[in-house]
């Protein structure tokens, strides 16, 4: 059975995110992994555009009730008419998820996929506390190929 | 951008329904549509299993919280942990819907796509009437070949 | 514990429908059965209008994202943001369901509650068939006071 | 039109965090602000517990698929069938939310809220940052006095 990684980020993202984003995305493709997204732009076309460069497959469910929104680089196209309770479906679509920069939305699907059990790598985005103390609640990547070498990792663990 | 194809009908079906299925999966997939389906077994499983055998992209729009019970035909499992609620999702995702046999989830199915304006063609499915008067509310096709016919042509429409 | 009846119909209806769903309102008010429907208006309305005189509890589940457009004789309504996959949640919202009049809305709303093995009571609504036979999937009333009068029974049973 | 606030926390709650969001509920409803929340235990049973003994209205909306699990403080019980999809469900129906604990489905609860635009109030929940810098994202407060206090100046705002 493939695996999926559902890749989550701003739609408004800046220049690295977007740089990082399509590295991922061209990681997951190489290593057979089909890369899940909210099949809006930003983070989640970066992501697409690498897959497909790389000759993998992309999802994308969009919180829209029709596809003229998508992305254009998304082998499969899922209108969900759901809005911003998309971002569960993202989260629950992923056997792991990368977190890529730091939106409200982005938190929503960190938060749906520790509270539903997938592994969670961050690349520059939430840090999360309680109490004052720091809460170690996913793994922190340095860069693209550290975030993609962890998230595969853990799929197999 | 691809044209997108849910087939949808019951998860115990017919030998009949099964072959149908299979030959609406075939010829959707040899004219390059995805098939989209609730991801399970019966119909589901029997349209995806001939697309992929045509060469074709299957998604399955999973009720379950995993990865499970999908049938083994699918490119592409989304499960949704929506229950029933998804034959909504499966319903919206196709740019057409053709609906093979008739059980309640297949008349839900029919129903929203109606509602949302998605071309429906029936094979052995519903009928549907009002006051005592038949109401057409979809084309009915007289086997797979003419109802894989009709939905494209709807779809290009 | 409370009984809940979902009212499910057209949002722009005749006026037989408004005066049934008023009444079908009134009356599962005064049986201490809270009204379940989409928020909108036409049928919905009316229900909620009929049963709020009564001094009943009325339910709207919305498919905006906001309230803007709930009607006005809701004791709570509830933004799904969901669209017209709400009418899922309003048909699982209900212990029995009574559908009146005939739109594709209200088929999906049926076909979800028979699906979800929810009591179902029609007034001048569907009629469903298969291979030229009709099929009695659910109870048909004549008017307002026997369809309230069997989904109580339904639900009690 | 009523007030509607959301509560979310724990289901299992530690003696304070049920103390609190039984004074939340109470002081909600002695404002007639209706309690929304996920209809479980913990957190969500003692604020509509509070609720109740004023005189309020409560909502549930359950991730279950029917009313087993609802606690038994709800005047509206929703079984939404869609799992901890629901949590987005609970952020969009209250004009503001009050967060009590942190676990994931309250981070969860916070997230979308914050997406979709509610105003929230944390008490006792988690603490977010950004990049080493704490993001002041929604208000805090010290008890549940001020919790209830500014959640509802700030749905008056």
């Amino acid at each position: 059975m493939s695996v999926f990684v559902s890749v989550v980020g701003p739609g408004d993202a800046s220049p690295k995110q977007v740089a990082d984003a399509e590295t991922v995305g061209r990681l997951l493709a190489g290593a057979d992994a089909i890369v899940v997204c909210g099949g809006r732009g930003g983070v989640m076309e970066a992501a697409c555009r690498g897959a497909l460069e790389e000759g993998g497959i992309t999802v994308g469910l969009l919180p829209d009730a029709d596809r003229r929104q998508a992305n254009p680089f998304l082998t499969v196209s899922i209108p969900t008419g759901m809005g911003e309770l998309r971002n569960g479906l993202v989260a629950r679509a992923g056997d792991a998820v990368i977190a890529i920069g730091g939106e409200f939305g982005t938190l929503s699907e960190i938060a749906f996929a520790l509270k539903l059990g997938r592994p969670v790598v961050g690349l520059g985005t939430w840090e999360l506390a309680r109490g004052g103390a720091e809460v170690q609640a996913f793994e922190v990547a340095d860069g693209p190929q550290e975030a993609v070498a962890r998230a595969l990792a853990l799929v197999r663990a």
